[in-house]
C-alpha cells in the first residue's frame, strides 16, 4: 500500500513521512512539496539520512499515485485535490473541520467553499469522537477527513466525558480552556514570534480574546457532544511557551448543579473532604469513559498532566481536578501537537479507515524528556 | 543608611542583594545566612565577584544592626526577627500576609501565629493597593510588611481596576487565573521538579484545584478590592514553564450585567465591533486608573503582555482584552517574580516607607530578552 | 527471551526498559531498582503508563531470572553481580571499560578491581570498533560488555577513520576534544548543577583541564586504534549546555605530515580551493570507511552535525571539515547521549552478542525537533 | 550631550539605546531606523514603553545632531557616515576593525573600502587592548571606533596575558578558540537557522573550517599582542547554544616551552600536583596582568567562567586551567555578546574618548541568572 504526503517538507507533512516511513502497513510513501519540489526530503531534513531519501514531486501526482493521500498544505488549497482525489484523503487543514457549515468557515478563515459538495461527504476527523462515522464513510468508498486543529483535540478530549455523563452546568457559563503550545505550533517558517531571543524564556498569549481560529472548531466539539442547543459558551486563550512541542490545555468546566453541591463557605480553605471525594468520583467516570481508549490515558490521581510525558507519542494524557470549593470541574489534558495534534491523529484515521489495528505505526512509548 | 538582608544567599535574598547594593540611598549592607554562614556572598554567587563581597553572619546580629531589615527567610520564622526588630522589617515570606486572619493562616501553614500581637501592626505589602496604610504605619514608629507572594502580585493587580471601576460580576461567578512560573519561583535548592531534564521543554500546572498558598491570599486582596462581602471566588491554577523567571497570569474576570450587555448569538464568531469598542472603553478605564502608578504599564491596545518585557524591571504590564462574546474581562498581566514579584516590591516598600523616590533602585529598563 | 535491567529508574536503566519495551526480540523484562523498590516503573515514570507497568525487585533477583542483564547502577558495584551472572552481563558502569588496566581505572575512580579476574574476559563495548571482538567473547560462553561512556563514543567515532586511514599527526601533538551534553547526562538526581535556573540559558564547561573521567577512556580508544606507542596525547574539556538531551563533539585533530602539506602563508584567508579539495578527499575516507555501518552517517559536505538532528536514535552523525590552513582535521560528530551513549548502543551490543539483526529495537528515525 | 544610534531598532541598536538612556553623562538620545523610520522605538520594542519613546529618522539626520555617534548598521554601509562626522563616530559594524589592511577586510567582507583614508584615522575599539589609542586619536579632535566583534572580545581577552606573559608557544601551533554563542548573535532578522524548533534544545556548530568572517579579527588581535612575526595559527570555530545570550570561549593555547616542562608520561593520569601548581603560577600572572581592569574578573582558582554569571553586563569573566599533561594552557573566558561583545564596550569605548569615568552607564550588576 502506498501513502501520499502532500506538503511533505512543512513539519507536519514532514511528522507524518516520519511516521508513515515505519507503519507496517504502508509499503511506499510518495511526496510533494511546493517550496522544494525537485529536491529530496532528506535534503530537508538531514535527519532522515539513510532513512528516507524520497524525491519531492507535485501534489497532483501525488494524488494520481496513492492508496491513501495525506495533505499538509495551507488551508484554502485542499479542496481542489480533495475533489480529484479517488482514495481516502485525509486533509490537516480547516478546509474540512466545519462539514457544511460554511458560514462559519468563511467567518473565520474568509473564503467560501470551493466546492460545497464534498462537505457533505466529510468527517470531522476527532478518531474517539467520530470513529464510527469514519468508519461508514470509509465504507461508502470515498472518505475524506478533516483532521483537527492541535488545540481542538487537547480541548474535545479533555472535555468529552464531561459532555458525556452530564457533569456540563447548562447554565450559559462558559467552558474556558486556557492552553499552551511549543513553537513547533507555528510551523516551519521562520517569523519574529518564534525567533529564539523572542519567544525563548518567556510565556506569552496571543490571540487573547476569542480571535484565534480554534475557536469555533473546539465550539463545534462541544456543540456535538453536548447537543447543540446546549453548548456552553467558549472562551479558549492561546499561549506559547519556550519549547518545541506539546499543548497543555487547563480546562475549567463549570459543574452542573447535580454536582456542584453546597459551597464551603466564603472562607478560603484547602480543598474539603467532600471535595476530594467528589474528584475521585468524577475521576472514575473520566476513566470508565476512557477504558477502552488506546491513546486517551486517565492518569492515575494525584499525577497531572504535562507535555513531557507524551512526547513523540499520539497519547492524549488526561487529569481530573477540582477547584477548591468544588463547583468548577478542572480538567488538564496534555498531547504532543505534532502526533495526536496532527499527524498521528491523521494516521489514527487512516487506520480506522482502512481497519487496520488503530495502533498501527503509532506504538511510541514517550520520550523520558 | 545600613540595610540588612536575613536569609541573603536564597533566591529572593540574592536578588534583594544585587538591588539594594545599587540603590542610591543604602550605603551599607549587613547579610546573614543560615547555609553559608561564615562564608562571603560571592563565594555563592560569583556573579557579585568584584561588587559585593560582603561575610554572612547571623540573622540576630543583622536585625541589631540595620536601619531596615528585608527578611528572605522561609515562612514560620520570621515572626521572632520581626518581634526583636526596632527598625522597619520588610518580611519577604508568608508570615504577615494576612494581617489578624490567623485562622486562614493556619489552615494552608498549617501553624498559629507565634506572635499575634505583631499583625495588628502590620501592612500587606501589595504597594500600590496599600501605599497609603503603608506610609501610615510607617509613621507610627514601627513597621512590619508582608511583602505579597509573585503569583498575588500578579493577580491582584490585574484585577485591582475592574474591582475599582466596578467590572466585576456580582452573582458569585468564580474570577480564574491561570498562571505560569519560571522556575526560579521554586526557590535556590535543587529538586526533582526543577531538574533540568524534567523540566525544561514541558508545561504542566500543579496544585491544581485551589491546594495552592497563593490562592487565599489572592481572595484576601480581591476582598480588600471588592468590599469583602462582595469578593467573587477564586480559582487559582499555577503552571511550571521552562524559563528562568517571569509569571504570566492569565486572569478572567465575569462582567458585571452593567457590562455584559446582550450576547451575539449562538454562532461563534470573530470579536464583533461592539466588542471591540467595549473592548477599548474597558482600556480606557485601567489606563486612566494606573495614571500615576510608576510601576504598572496598561500596555496599549493590540500589544499583550509577556514575561520578557519586563525582565529584570519592577514593572508590572497589564494587557486588556474581552473574551468573543464580550461578557467575559480577560486580563494579561506579567511580573518579574524575583523583581516585582519579590525583591523589587519590597525595595519599593522601603522607599515608601523612607519616603523616598519610590522609583530609587528599581529604575531598570527590561531587558530586550 | 527476557531481558534484565538492574538499575532500571535511573535515566539510563528507564531509557533501556523503553527500549527493550519495543524490542522484536525481547519478549519480557525483569527489573530492579534500590531507590524504588516495591514500586512499579510507572509509579517512577508516568510516561509508561498503560505500556510498561513492571514491579521493581532486587538486583540479585533479576540477575537470576533474565536471559540477558543490563546493569545501569553507579561504577563501583557492579562487578559484584557480574561475577555472579550466568548470561551475558552488559554493564553501563564504567566498571568494566578498562580491561585489565586497573591501575588507570584505581586512578580516576579511586578504588581497586574487586573481581580483578572478570577483566581479562570482558570486552570494552564500543560497537563498531569491537563488534569482532565481542562476537569472539560472545561465542566463548561468557560476556561481559562494558558499555562505553557518552562523551568516548563521540569521541572515538568522529576519530576513528582518522587512525585507520593515516591521517593522525605523529608528533605528539594533542588530540583536542571539546564538547557539549545535555543535561541528562548528569542523572536523575536533582543537584545545584542542573537546577534550571542555574543551567538555562548558558554554558559553561566543567573539570577543564583533564580531570574529568572519560579522559582516559577516549586516550585508551585512541591508543587502540592508533596502535598504543603512536596514541597522541588527548585534551578533552566537556561543557554543559541548556538542552535535555544530546552530545555534540568538536574534535581538533592535527594532519599528518602527508596530508598537512604546504601553509597558505601568513595571511589569514577563507579556505583555498586547495584546502577545500583536501577536504573532500577526506570526507570521501570517511564515508568510505563507515559505508556498512547501519548507525554512523557521515554527513553530505556543506552539513554539520547538529544534536537534534540524531535525537532519540541510535545515529552518530559526523562531519568532516578542515581549518582554513588545512593543517587540522575537525570533525563534528553527534549522538543522543541517552541512546547512541548509553541505552542504545548497549541494545546494539546484546544485538551483536545474541546474533540479531544489529538494527533489531533500534530503528528509531530522529526525531523532526 | 546627545548621543545618536544610527540603525537603532537591530539588537545592537537597541542595546545601545537601553543603555544610553540611563547613562549619567548623556542628557539625550537621537535615534534612526531605516525599516521603522516614522515609527518611534517603544513601538518595535514594548519592554521600552513609559521609559524610552523617542522617534525614529533618518541616519544622517542622526549624524548631523550628535555629539557622539554609534553606527550598528551591517557592514559596508558605515564608511560613508563615519565620512560626514565630525564628532566621534563609534562602529560596530566590521568596517572599521582591519585599520588599513583593505585586503584581509575585502577577502573576507567581498568589497574594498569605500573611504581608504579614513582608516587611518580609526582604532580597533578593543578598550583593554587599544586603551591608550583610543584616548590619543579622541585628543587629536576626530575619533573613528571600529568596534569589535562578540567573538573576537571573548578570544582576546582570554589570551591577552598569555601573549603578555610569552606563555604562548611560538613554534607555529595553533591556537584554537572553540566558542558558543547565544541565539542573539544573530540579529533580529527571523531566519531558519535561529527558528525556536530548529535551534532549541540543539547545540551545533556553524563555519566550521575558518570560514566565520571573525577569523581574522581574532587572528589580528593576536598578531598585536604576540608581535605579528611571532603571532600562532588560529582555529575558530563557532557553535549555536539554545540561549539567548553570552558567548563561551574556549581556548586552547600551547604553552611556551620556558612553560611546558617534562610531560607526565604515557599514562592517562588526573593533573600531578606539578601540573596544579603550574595552573596557579599563571593564575598569579593573569590576575596581575588584569588587576586594575574594571570589566575583566580573572575567577578564583577551581570556579569555571560560565555565561550567567556575566548576563546583563559589561564584564568579561576569564578562568585559568591546564590539561592534565601541563602542556597546554586552556582559558575560557565568557561575556555578554550583547554588552561586552556589542553594546557595552561601544559605551566603554565612549566613555574613554570624553574622560567619563570608564564604569558610566555600565555599573550593572550580573543578574542571578
Amino acid at each position: 500500500m502506498r501513502a501520499g504526503v502532500i506538503g511533505a517538507t512543512g513539519y507536519a507533512g514532514a511528522e507524518l513521512v516520519r511516521l508513515l516511513a515505519s507503519h507496517p502497513d504502508i509499503d511506499d510513501l510518495v511526496l510533494s512539496s511546493v517550496s522544494f519540489e525537485g529536491e529530496k526530503i532528506d535534503d530537508v531534513y538531514p535527519g532522515f539520512l539513510g532513512r528516507i531519501s524520497l524525491p519531492l514531486g507535485k501534489a497532483a501526482d501525488v494524488v494520481a499515485a496513492a492508496d491513501v493521500v495525506f495533505s499538509a498544505l495551507p488551508h484554502g488549497i485542499c479542496e481542489q485535490y480533495a475533489k480529484g482525489c479517488k482514495v481516502p484523503f485525509i486533509d490537516l487543514s480547516a478546509d474540512f473541520r466545519f462539514d457544511d457549515d460554511e458560514a462559519t468557515f468563511n467567518a473565520w478563515y474568509g473564503k467560501p467553499y470551493q466546492h460545497p459538495e464534498l462537505h457533505g461527504h466529510s468527517v470531522y476527523g476527532l478518531s474517539e469522537m467520530n470513529r464510527e462515522r469514519i468508519r461508514k464513510l470509509a465504507g461508502s468508498g470515498k472518505a475524506i477527513i478533516g483532521n483537527p486543529g492541535c488545540y481542538p483535540t487537547g480541548a474535545a478530549l479533555g472535555a468529552f466525558p464531561a459532555f458525556a455523563k452530564g457533569l456540563v452546568a447548562t447554565n450559559n457559563s462558559p467552558i474556558i480552556i486556557d492552553a499552551a503550545s511549543g513553537t513547533s505550533g507555528g510551523g516551519r517558517e521562520p517569523a519574529r514570534s518564534f525567533h529564539f531571543p523572542e519567544c525563548a524564556d518567556s510565556v506569552s498569549p496571543y490571540k487573547v480574546g476569542g480571535a484565534h481560529r480554534h475557536t469555533p472548531e473546539i465550539a463545534r466539539s462541544f456543540g456535538v457532544m453536548a447537543a447543540p442547543e446546549a453548548a456552553p459558551p467558549v472562551i479558549f486563550t492561546p499561549h506559547l511557551a519556550p519549547m518545541n512541542r506539546g499543548i497543555l490545555s487547563t480546562i475549567y468546566i463549570p459543574l452542573s448543579d447535580a454536582w456542584t453541591g453546597k459551597p464551603d463557605g466564603k472562607a478560603i480553605r484547602p480543598p474539603s473532604k467532600e471535595t476530594l471525594e467528589k474528584t475521585a468520583a468524577i475521576h472514575a467516570l473520566y476513566a470508565e469513559f476512557y477504558r477502552d481508549e488506546p491513546f486517551v490515558r486517565v492518569l492515575p490521581l494525584g499525577v497531572v498532566s504535562a507535555t513531557n510525558r507524551v512526547r513523540n507519542s499520539n497519547y492524549c494524557d488526561v487529569s481530573v481536578h477540582l477547584d477548591h470549593s468544588g463547583s468548577t470541574l478542572i480538567v488538564v489534558s496534555a498531547i504532543d501537537n505534532m502526533v495526536k495534534g496532527a499527524a498521528g491523529q491523521a494516521v489514527q484515521n487512516m487506520n480506522i479507515i482502512f481497519g487496520f489495528d488503530e495502533r498501527a505505526g503509532l506504538g511510541m512509548i514517550p520520550l523520558l524528556f
